[in-house]
């Protein structure tokens, strides 16, 4: 966080619209993909020239153009210029820890959220902000990295089949977010296998590292939270705004991406419930083992003290200890001390300490 | 949890309306049962063929089409064709992690909840999703298992008494919601009783068990209260819904069941305030454990430490030591070990540590 | 709570309206007593066949009817059918364990609340469900036992003296609300008085019956918000209803009654933060009596454990240990001990163990 | 607390607008003071007889009537009878357990409200509740005690600069809402100040009386809190009531009323959140001591223990021990005696136990 | 905090409206600055007469006039009277512990927030309270010392470039309250760095030292909150309110700043839950070195206790102790010792304390 703050502060004083890409730089090239589409046909290209994209504005078929990297902004400017869009959007789009947002400016609607998709080789996730512009006509979605997420998409488009052919960009549109929102099962998952994992460790063998654990996930708990709390608005705001930009059709299937937020901050809202109980349990547990410790020391300690203190009664040097001389002195002190012990141990067995 | 999530994150990239069936698999068969009646007479089958319920679509009289298991996609799918419902609806019918919830699509409303019982043979719950599609003059409902609950209700019917044979369909969805909701004073039954058993052992010897047992129940409760929460809204929404498949005799009716739905979010809510109290009272517990023991430990060393030291002090080889010669000094040193010893206790009397 | 749980789940599978006594049998009559009046006289009597009661009905004087004990359902049965009331609010008045509401149907509305007053004799405090009808002339109330609580508004209906019997039935429920809210008074009272000593011996003494004893008070704190929460509710509501059943001078009193309200919610919300307040002393006391048995433990070892040390070194055999022989030897070891033994103590002095 | 609420429960079964004085006898006299002014002059005298004030009841210019302990509840009866006031306001004037709150009759308004100040001489402050009646051209104000707040505005009518003289009825209302405000400063300042010193006590000896304050100031914040709440409440239904009494151009004065009440809010929210930071490091200091103690203790036994062992060894009386009849064995066993010691207190310095 | 409640309660008794500098005293002199700008020219002058601003009053170029130091209150009293505001606004602007709010008074509106930046030289940072007067053609701050933290802006009118020069006194408002919020992302790196820092010390070797530093930022970051919350509602108000000073187009950059301000208040809960989440760790760390210390001393003891008594019972004087005699006596307990050890350790090892 501290990373993104510090980009994020380098820009204090700045006129707002200054484009500055604020985050991390996760593309070297900033790659723009062109799809169109209607029922009957679909081209698909890369387009070099942005101004390329300015023929297919004002076509009656729906045009998908998907951006990938941000760290070329005057690529980036010159097709929010082709748009028309506002110098705001455009600054939103750069600075990548923009909180989950939907803006409708009449013209166009947009939308900003944060992709999550498992890290892939290594241990926890990765976190891209996608940015989407719907036209009447065309959607542009902005992509921070190279991941290609929206392939299924793609080939869906190219198979002709289902409806993604034949409805508008607003569909298209629900589309990638449905994917997006898609995405939260597979973390939700990993972390709920996480979770087990931590809960089985915590009952056989808890260590300091347990509890370290315990903490990074909570942290990751917050982090996702913070993703997907405002993204419950932005669709909720999404499904009841009377733009005409959005059809009544699609509004169903808004609907249905609502639900399945509502069903990842559910399972969110759980785990973080089960977390501060396995903390419970880890300071519980802690709690007990010293008890164990003090418990054996107690014991071995008070079995023994008495013992010693016998033992070094009959270690004094007084001339006159009747006791040492009678030849029974010793087996009669060797039974007391039995006795003393075997005392202790039975007292020690009422106080279920054994 | 981990088990549903992995199944619904496989989902991820498929188009929506996308039929697999997300869940355990509770059923091999998907049996569809037919009890169609009115005031007059009722009829009770079991269909083999999906297209039968075609002829009962249109009947003045109400057609309750019940659904037991849900493994046999195309069965549903048929069934929803034959009734014209929305792909969403059937896909959300398949997925049994939905959230509790009710949706007005105008001809028809479609309501999904969760169905709990109490496992039998065997501890703890099974949960069950059932969807109820309620139209002008039929409900269809499903099932993921075999389990008969409404059985009571079809009794009902078959007696011909009561208002259930006189009202319509809005009644009978009614009456399944009520019986629903009835069960869940069933297991609000059950995890009273284990808080009670919980709570004596928990003042007369606990152990780590107890503190997961406390835990256990605490799980069980987050699990309840997230099937019954959204409840709530479902039967506040249904008895509000201005939609002309619900009549007003009837909300009433629905009035009572969200009462009851009230009442057992009450008792949940009172059941967490009590397992957080269980759960001061096992900590202090702990903590008043190793206190005992500490004492135990103190009193004995403290008494026993400084008489050691005395019998070591007579121990000692010096050559001119008079007490060693004397035939008093075993005698005084006995007295003065008594003294120490009786001055020590008294000491922890008025500490109030014996 | 296990208790009317476990007869509550009894009821499951039954259809609404099932009229069975839900609750502990408090009373086993059920008497129906009648008090008529309005400003000029006023009639009391006992009702022995509840078909007596049809004549009052359209009588324009208020008619009080007064019903003590639920077991005789068919007695209850009957004055809700010469009343015409709905079979639902019937069964609400015979199942005690229902949450504090208001329902308006229209010709009569329906009132449930819990009236809390101490045992006598006994330690505790008793609840019990008082169910009131208002209709346009008449009263009907209903109680769980024979306890009689109302007689003071019967003493000022006698008494003819005061506005009670010049207004309307309204201004008798509101009577009637106005008793029972009082009452939360006098159990404040006691639960203060407990808090108080709590709180002495907390100081003082405590121990674990202390913690108990806190968690007891606590517990019938939930269990008082869990009745007083929604009596808020109800008062506000009566107060807003728009229904000509009630008048608009009595509004004011309504009013009255809802501050009372806030003002028992507001002592218990205080009661409760002093409780928790109270949990932090206990556990710090525990906490810091094990600090002070340690300290104790931990000055007496370590003073005599470098003694011992000591007297041990000069009880070894071997031949040639010069010091042994010296005749200085033992009052130089004396000395040595005492000057130990002092630093130790200074040391303690000084970390302010002392 | 606990004397109030005994006070209260006394009044159970009597009928609403029974007139007992409920609360501390703080003053034997009700001391009625008048002062009447407009513009151009002003009148101060003290009434006898409560029927002296109708004449000024009806006059055009401001009349407030200051009322100065609660005792005599006949002359606080005349007095609401001359002004028709409704017999619950005067209930509530005499019951000094009000929450604060706001009440619009019409022709009146009754404002009640907590006063806070200082007592001098002694710790802990006062509270008192200040009952207001602002008519169209009179402001009544009931006091509990001979304490003279409002001195100062008086002070400021007689010196007939400002805007107080050329204002109405409601203005004087507000200026003694702000008095009353501008108190709670005091006190916040006061609490700063405990607050402040209780922290640097905690950081340089923390014990049990620590605590102790910690709560007693924890406790006075949410008796604060108690007061301060509804007041906000009661300032900003003011300032939108939609009353004649209160002029347009008093608008803006309230609003700066409210903002007072915000910050004093803010400041108790803060002392809260302070406060529980407290007790975080009281607890965790108590149990730092813990750790010392235990360090010392573990240090001298660890060190102490094995040397006894090898002192007790060589004390053995064997026949057939070699070492005992070495010249060298005394000085070897001093010596590995002395390595032992060594290293034990290295490997405490590697733990950083020194 | 207490230092401004000091001089807050001095205030007491004082009419509304009263001017006396509530504050630390930041700057000795008053210094008043003013920027006239329109699209075409500007002018930049410092004012010595007050008087001077009437002349730019009503001229159609915006005019800013920049006031540093609130101690010379008769320059701000005139200033106010040119301008012809309303006293309380006055009062508010020199009373430098007001919450952050914005009040619309017709002609003008008064916005005061607080602006945060990091102290330089030395740790912390400083509070600054900033109030703005934006009338239809100008702009009036007032800042609390010398510190130029508006200077970039200022640049940009200079350069003449961008929107700044082109739109009124409006969009000028919004380019301060821009600055101020992006100071806020300055602090909040800060912080981050503070916390990171922190948890590094956590893991490594935590003392008492870290958890003050723990709740040092604690309480920095309530005090952060006190001032962001209430800007969020401060934007959110601007952005919505009806008045004709603020122009459509200007709204927009109101909802950026409003997205700003979101982000900073998501950061602070973030920084909270992180923090309480340090706290536990602080805790449970103290905690597992308690165990550490008495592993190592119960790990001591019992092996030396038993070995100790062994010792002790051959140190023993009576005359008939047969093993004392045999050659093989000395050998046979050396070895005998040397199990027990091994034993000890055996169990040690088993029980995972080793």
């Amino acid at each position: 966080m501290a990373q993104t703050l510090k980009k994020r502060s380098e820009k204090v004083g700045l006129p707002p619209g200054t484009l500055i890409h604020v985050g991390e730089r996760k593309s070297e090239r900033t790659r723009v993909d062109l799809l169109e589409y209607d029922g009957d046909h679909y081209e698909e290209r890369e387009i070099e020239r942005i101004a390329e994209c300015l023929v297919y504005k004002d076509r009656p078929s729906v045009t998908w153009i998907n951006v990938r990297g941000l760290h070329q902004v005057e690529r980036i400017e010159q097709l929010n210029e082709c748009f028309g869009l506002h110098p705001l959007v455009m600054e939103d789009i750069l600075n990548t820890d923009q909180r989950p947002k939907m803006e409708d400016f009449g013209d166009y609607i947009y939308i900003v959220l944060k992709m999550i998709y498992p890290a892939n080789p290594g241990p926890g996730f990765i976190t891209e902000q996608v940015s989407l512009i719907l036209g009447a006509n065309y959607l542009i979605s902005f992509q921070e990295s190279d991941e290609d997420v929206f392939e299924p998409i793609r080939e869906r488009i190219r198979n002709g089949k289902g409806r993604l052919r034949k409805l508008g960009a607003d569909y298209l549109a629900h589309a990638l977010l449905d994917t997006i929102v898609d995405h939260y099962f597979i973390i939700l998952e990993k972390l709920g296998e996480e979770e087990e994992d931590l809960e089985e460790i915590l009952i056989k063998n808890p260590t300091t590292r347990t509890l370290q654990a315990i903490h990074q996930l909570k942290r990751e708990l917050i982090f996702l939270r913070k993703s997907v709390w405002p993204l419950r608005e932005v669709v909720s705001n999404l499904e009841r705004a009377e733009s005409p930009l959005i059809q009544a059709t699609t509004g169903i299937y808004l609907r249905d991406i609502y639900d399945h937020t509502i069903q990842v901050i559910d399972n969110l809202e759980t785990f973080r419930d089960m977390l501060s109980g396995m903390l419970d349990i880890y300071l519980s547990s802690i709690s007990n083992r010293m008890n164990e410790i003090m418990k054996v020391l107690t014991i071995i300690a008070t079995i023994f003290i008495p013992l010693t203190f016998i033992v070094g009664l009959y270690g004094m040097n007084f001339k006159y200890m009747p006791e040492l001389e009678s030849p029974w002195g010793y087996p009669a002190v060797l039974l007391l001390m039995l006795a003393v012990s075997v005392f202790m141990l039975l007292y020690f067995k009422r106080k279920k300490w054994l």
